[in-house]
């Protein structure tokens, strides 16, 4: 048997997230994944995925892993996944690798950017693929309020009610917004991330972007253990699972 | 009466081209822009065009033209066509214009951009909007051929077959390749296009650019006046138009 990690891209528009539903008819990306690979394999294969993206977060550098008997050539992989798989999922590489390789458990983190259209105007373009904001947000404001949540940190806060995780402990490596042109690119590194947690780094960034919240805020927020007091889950399209770290 | 003009941007994949198709349920930009305005100015509107794109094809700065009799503020009309409007179409803006403006006959020319996605593997986010070439192309040899095809000509040889215009002369004022990453940007300005223009300039760009053709045959493939000298039609989904000039 071999254990093979694939790099996979998607426009998640069109799908109820990467996970794989039983008895339901409904569109996922793992669910396409796994059929393609049956045919190229000729065995029932289960992938173990680096993140389980929500309902209409895309995916740059998502990491998947499954192990085949198959003696498909390994560079065959992709080209022959690209030929079943419809043109918004695309397997970008695949590499052999240990037996003990994970690509849940074995990662050591995440990188997300989450888009952000700036402007009065919709765009036809960035609609699928962003978070349109009409009001003009201050970025300043949202960059300061952003090295607040750098660090160690219990993110229970930034955590969608209801998860049953114990450790609310995150390290957050990179935390920075970026203004280019109309677009805004806030981009979050970690070490793990909570259910929605960068959904709703993002809706508190925003507070403070439009002046609801100020920087100095973010460490109260931090503090309260609190989901109130952080801001609204960002919507699902302008997120983009970039890479995943090992 | 006004007369308004219109800037507009759509992603046109979900749509069969421009042109309002009467008698048919097909899904038209002109027939949901018509049908927007008729809302907001409570009159049957009929919208005059700069350039009619063809099914799959996209514009960044497509321009139309009606007149109304409707009082609704000038500013108004963006704000309330794109609340009707779904999402991948969008007005930009609108301005009051001379009575004699007609957004096809008063154009001087136009801007046209056509993407090609050049890797081995596919783009999850650029099939809508790109043309996938998996051969690496020469872009310097595409650099040269586009010079060729610079400045007056009779373009005959790069217009579709069965086209009824009586005067084939064009003048070329810019027509570049650029590569960006895996992205390859053609860009062609001209005082006016013939029916598939760029399509056939683009796919024969890439005959040069995968060896097939040598620059110097854009010459005389040129003065042949041959639709069939020149390369195959590239596929309308990494079409945009960019701009008109007036």
């Amino acid at each position: 048997m071999r254990n093979i990690k694939l790099t996979i891209e998607y426009d998640g528009t069109n799908y109820n997230g990467w996970q794989y539903q039983p008895q339901s008819h409904v569109r996922t990306v793992q669910g396409l994944m796994e059929e393609s690979l049956a045919l190229i394999t000729h065995e029932s294969t289960r992938l173990i995925v680096a993140g389980r993206t929500d309902a209409g977060v895309h995916a740059l550098g998502q990491i998947a892993n499954f192990c085949t008997g198959s003696r498909i050539p390994l560079e065959r992989i992709p080209y022959a996944a690209n030929c079943i798989l419809p043109d918004d999922i695309v397997v970008v590489s695949s590499e052999e690798v240990d037996p003990g390789f994970h690509a849940q458990h074995s990662a050591r983190g995440k990188t997300y950017t989450y888009l952000i259209w700036n402007l009065a105007t919709p765009s036809a373009f960035y609609s699928r693929y962003s978070w349109h904001m009409q009001q003009s947000l201050n970025v300043k404001c949202m960059q300061e309020a952003a090295l607040h949540l750098q660090g160690q940190h219990d993110f229970r806060s930034f955590c969608a009610s209801g998860s049953s995780v114990k450790n609310y402990v995150r390290e957050l490596t990179a935390c920075t917004v970026i203004a280019d042109g109309n677009l805004l690119r806030i981009t979050v590194e970690a070490n793990g991330f909570l259910y929605n947690m960068v959904r709703i780094i993002v809706g508190t960034l925003v507070d403070v972007g439009r002046g609801k919240l100020q920087p100095a805020d973010l460490a109260e927020i931090i503090a309260s253990h609190q989901r109130e007091t952080a801001g609204s889950t960002a919507p699902p399209q302008g997120l983009f699972l970039v890479r995943v770290h090992y």
